[in-house]
């Protein structure tokens, strides 16, 4: 009964158990290899890819949150209270739960009897603790919970939920795809909001409205920038600086459909659209256009870097960072578009491409688009932009 | 020049720069007590609250971010280089950056030789890690960092994060009720986005598009239920079900204001209000006026519980679970207004009262408003609820 969206009813909410299934198979056959009898897992994305728990209360740091996934029986959630009705509206498995927050025992002795009870005495637990990973939960506690283990050691998940999540199902696509239709839209009414002498911070604040009119479920990120030959970073929040004639504007998103991102820009001329600016939009199509060239199965990211950084000038550049990344459950996830990363590229990986180019010193432009690596060419999941930097008129 | 908000013009944005130098004072005088040569700080709160550096890119769990907080010496950000023109812009003190994403060594060996340059050998390096922290960076990095730190133990921060954090300045205490009264000019348009027949999720929608519309920033924490003697829980998304007469509708939204949250709900029955469901509406207004009473500089936050309990029933309940908490830079902060916490509370210290009741087996209603301890009675924050349940008719 909740689980269509009345704003995209072709998409079902949630996921079917038998993806829930296939994932754990999955999951299990990896922790095989890498010898771990179990993975521990503390975070957001993590306990949601297994569980299909979704909530925003995750924005509330209080309580800790765990799943324990034995190598060789089923997922046991080890949750505050407060989350066991809808965890067990969600998720098939068993939940142990208490009255968090408890901050003289808050979950560990629960967790560690489950995991001795899941865990053969002497195998590995893993806790992803590589790159792009982080612990959410006190770190006293951890420690405290490693005395508790009776010979089961923790250990790093050997990337096991990087290589589980970098690779994407194909209801997962739908609801990324999902994610930039609803993106693409918004942009496309970008002149409802945005116009000579807005200040940015009301365009900020209008295409989060036009976001959700369209159909975001919430709108975690947004960032921007604007000015007459560039701006000067991507990740800056907005003032209340107004817009003039000539600027270029870029607004960034990264809005939520059924706990999936979107995650890309559309930059636009306010008024008319500077010679200069034009050329460098059109140059950044065509480094997007290189990039989805490359982005075949068996390519590297590393290579998709390259065939992007030759179009706008960055191939010798130190600190071009890196040129897009993948996408999913989080606003940035495995792999990284930069020379050091050679992850190789297979069908349902979702990427972003995004290069940039300075236009004036220290300011610079972004592009960015969404695709799916799949056999032969890329599926563009954000709505493609066009060469010619877009020019914005204004009400008036 | 980007230091004024559109939308609130009375109510500077950032902090003075006198104020981030008495924070400074504030901690190492704390550090010095516990005996800390220094604090190692990774999270978003943690970061900003001494440099000011406001960013939703934290979004991104892609790269660490680290400041390092000498007991005798200025603060060092040591932070990825695509953050430094946004750091630089917001702190005085030194900047030191790397090219992340950088997997063999991110940020790590700059790290731990700014810990060596600035901390005596054999001084001890605070990480917050009790209850409600957690740490932001990679576990891995964390161990190859403590190799690298010559007899510098990382121990607990002996909570001086929070016994900092927790004392609010007049200027946060600002930003704190902007956000509340952006969240009740919202709340009092709700009539505008719900009726009969309206889909719970075009109501979550149709409120955050009022939160911006009303100068939220952005809209960080939205959730609520409905039902016709209650709502199962306070956690949940938003389904496609549609609001019936006679339904109590309960939204609770932490939106963001220049970095500062507020957290409060509101429950309004659609079409009429239901006998019982308007008692137990002013019974839990009533169980506020008995925390706010009784929230006075000196009472402990296990006093504010029971005062509460006692209205709403709940003194003796298994599972009663928290009454409220702190609020400022996160939804939710130290201290829990529960039978465990004996935090005395003082000036400067904003709360949550949250007190929550039974209308029938496993459906409850939740009340939430913000208050200030000051001398003699708080003050609220929040713009106070009436006792009666107010009643939506629709536009129709």
């Amino acid at each position: 009964m909740d689980d269509l969206s009345a704003n995209a009813p072709a998409i079902p909410r949630g996921f079917a158990p038998a993806e829930y299934a296939q994932r754990l198979e999955r999951a299990q056959a990896l922790m095989g290899e890498a010898g771990l009898g179990a993975l521990l897992l503390t975070t957001e994305p993590e306990i949601r890819w297994f569980t299909g728990f979704l909530t925003r209360f995750w924005e509330s740091p209080t309580r800790p949150w765990y799943l324990v996934v034995p190598v060789d029986s089923a997922p046991v959630a080890v949750i505050p209270a407060i989350g066991a009705p809808l965890m067990a509206r969600r998720f098939g498995g068993e939940i142990r739960s208490w009255d968090a927050p408890a901050p003289e025992d808050d979950g560990i002795t629960l967790l560690a009897d489950t995991l001795r009870e899941r865990v053969t005495s002497g195998a590995a637990i893993g806790l992803p603790s590589g790159h792009e990973s982080h612990l959410r939960m006190p770190l006293a506690d951890l420690e405290r919970l490693r005395g508790l283990l009776d010979g089961r050691p923790l250990r790093d998940d050997a990337g096991t939920l990087c290589r589980l999540r970098r690779v994407k199902s194909a209801a997962e696509i739908a609801k990324i795809e999902t994610a930039c239709g609803i993106a693409g839209r918004a942009f496309a009414r970008l002149g409802e909001v945005a116009a000579p002498g807005t200040p940015l911070d009301a365009v900020f604040r209008g295409f989060q409205r036009l976001a959700l009119d369209e159909g975001a479920d919430w709108v975690p990120y947004l960032a921007g920038g604007a000015g007459p030959d560039g701006y000067a970073d991507v990740i800056s929040p907005a003032g209340p600086e107004a817009l003039n004639a000539g600027d270029v504007l870029m607004l960034d998103t990264g809005l939520v459909h059924d706990g999936y991102f979107c995650d890309f820009d559309r930059n636009v001329a306010i008024g008319a659209a500077r010679p200069a600016l034009d050329a460098a939009h059109r140059r950044l199509v065509e480094a997007v256009d290189a990039g989805a060239e490359a982005a075949r199965p068996g390519a590297t990211a590393a290579e998709l870097f390259h065939a992007m950084a030759r179009v706008v000038g960055l191939e010798s550049a130190a600190g071009a960072g890196r040129l897009g990344h993948g996408l999913g459950m989080q606003l940035t996830e495995w792999p990284s578009l930069a020379p050091w990363d050679h992850t190789v590229l297979g069908p349902g990986m979702v990427l972003t491409l995004e290069p940039w180019i300075e236009t004036a010193p220290g300011k610079l432009m972004v592009h960015e688009e969404c695709i799916l690596v799949r056999d032969g060419a890329p599926r563009f999941l954000s709505p493609r932009a066009a060469p010619p930097l877009p020019v914005i008129e204004g009400p008036s």
